[in-house]
């Protein structure tokens, strides 16, 4: 049985989250003014510091445990020729996680991060949701609770990343029920759809807006019905996250557009999370900017995987190794201003 | 004996600069399109793979030896009020480097890279440059020597970064000798400086630039006559670096301003660098700009020390795996568009 039996349920786990540690937010910031350099010099990595001790409770922050999760989906809306890629290739693309011949297999590696894969069904698509729902209650229920349980409370930074042909359509659509808009203010060339690829995912974005209607305008249900199982995942493990209050790197515009139903349920649900990136997808810079996001990295990538998040690991590394590190002006001997 | 004995000499050498190995380069960017991605998928890390693979000459680039080298030096021109610290913290904070107390210490680290620290006669200012030359010629000579000697041949990435009160107003006097404009126009609060620091840090830059005239227009001169002991030095290092053909990892604002001059020599001077951030000193901006360098980061840092250059180094590391570790289509059986 899942975590999440109900909607309700759900919806009332949304509505109780915790907030991040006002003291060791400002012991942290404290702390970050002692130390041997200009007040402010090191600009966002103070940031990440201070962020990284509120959330997990501690003046000074650890990331012993780095959790890479890659949660995996087969969508049914590929049948309108929404991709470059030719669907079969989410399977394959999981057997080569397990290989370790992925990006996302060097580069959680290069940040000293678990890596841990979890395909959702996929062989057993989402419904096309330009004509039906993408998912049951039931399904929708299980794909988030598979989210949820994927994050382990002792986890001290979680990145978050997808697989899934097809998913920049689903994350377009969710975009544009969330936010409002037309399909082509929302899609991009994911993988690499032609000019004729990009106007199909457009239209099945308009398609599905028409189909579901007012049903939207729940966040969850939106998510439900135009998301995919990868998408309700990362939102069940960002929910996870936040009620361990555990800070989240988000990768691109699918894993972004899956967390945002949280931030449209309460306007501070995503505070435990930041940007990793800003992908070349064409959405994502208006996504982040709907949800108050500022990208720590700007680096024109658009593979999804958490890519873009295992990159940014190591700049919050080199924020706490400051952080932690550093000797004061009284231990150093160094004259103050 | 300097390894530069006259102006004549430097200059030959700053006119016989090898340039990247086109082979190594597009046997990389061949690499590049059979991995499992979709192509140009991962960006500004597939970039810089094949940067590091034209400069070092290997279609598979390493990154064992990574240096880091920051110079140390004191000015005159401080004596006009232009930092918000007093001179002596130049010698302090080199003894909070040997201690392991800084940011770069704790940075470096981070980054797996190799820390020098080379003070350069730091008990010996060099002359306030609003009424004479920084430097003699010898003196401009021995610092550039000192720098370009500090790299080891065998380094397979270079950051570089600098220490030494009063220098963003040296660096600012020596990006209006090469570049034009007002004091005004390129100087920042550097350290902290309030209102009347920065007017005096702009009155400063005005009174060299008016004081030394056209001598200026030669980027060598320049160097020697407004720069100062640890500008001449990078300079050098990154002259090493180019006749070794080893990239750079270029820092902030002074370390920026203090490369340049081989721009001006050379349009492709700067091949063989990057900027690795955009800092938050008030001319970087600008003269990213005018050299034609993309920042790597923007964290609105302003410490100097080399920190935004090793910061960068985990990005160029998680480039290089994925160049190096990742599966080809071929192998790992998966469909092509």
């Amino acid at each position: 049985m899942s975590r999440f039996s109900s909607i309700e349920q759900l919806s009332a786990a949304c509505n109780d989250l915790p907030e991040r540690d006002e003291q060791a937010s400002m012991a942290a910031a404290a702390r970050q003014d002692t130390l041997t350099k200009p007040q402010g010099s090191l600009g966002r990595l103070e940031e990440l510091a201070i962020f990284l001790a509120g959330w997990q409770g501690r003046a000074v922050p650890r990331l012993d445990q780095v959790a890479v999760i890659v949660f995996a989906g087969s969508h049914g809306v590929t049948a309108r020729g929404v991709s470059a890629f030719p669907a079969e290739v989410t399977a394959q693309m999981v057997a080569n996680f397990a290989a370790g011949g992925a990006a996302i297999n060097q580069l959680a590696r290069a940040a000293g991060a678990e890596l841990t894969v979890v395909p959702l069904e996929i062989e057993r698509p989402t419904a096309d949701f330009t004509a039906a729902p993408a998912m049951t209650e039931d399904e929708f229920l299980a794909a988030v609770s598979t989210g949820y349980d994927a994050v382990s409370p002792k986890t001290d930074l979680l990145c978050l990343g997808e697989m899934g042909i097809g998913n920049t359509t689903a994350a377009a659509a969710l975009a544009a029920a969330l936010f409002g808009g037309k399909g082509a203010d929302w899609v991009g060339r994911g993988t690499g759809v032609d000019d004729a690829g990009l106007s199909r995912k457009a239209a099945a974005v308009d398609a599905a807006t028409a189909f579901h209607g007012a049903a939207l305008s729940d966040p969850l249900a939106a998510l439900a019905r135009v998301g995919g199982r990868e998408l309700a995942a990362i939102f069940g493990a960002v929910l996870a996250a936040r009620c361990y209050r555990i800070p989240v790197l988000l990768d691109g515009f699918v894993c972004t557009a899956a967390a945002a139903p949280l931030a449209r349920l309460r306007p501070t649900g995503l505070a435990h999370a930041l940007a990793a990136h800003m992908s070349a997808e064409a959405g994502h810079r208006e996504l982040l900017a709907r949800l108050g996001l500022k990208p720590l990295l700007d680096f024109n990538m658009r593979l999804g995987e958490a890519s873009g998040a295992c990159l940014a690991v190591n700049l919050m590394r080199s924020a706490l190794a400051c952080h932690a590190g550093m000797a004061s002006f009284a231990e150093a001997g160094v004259s103050e201003k």
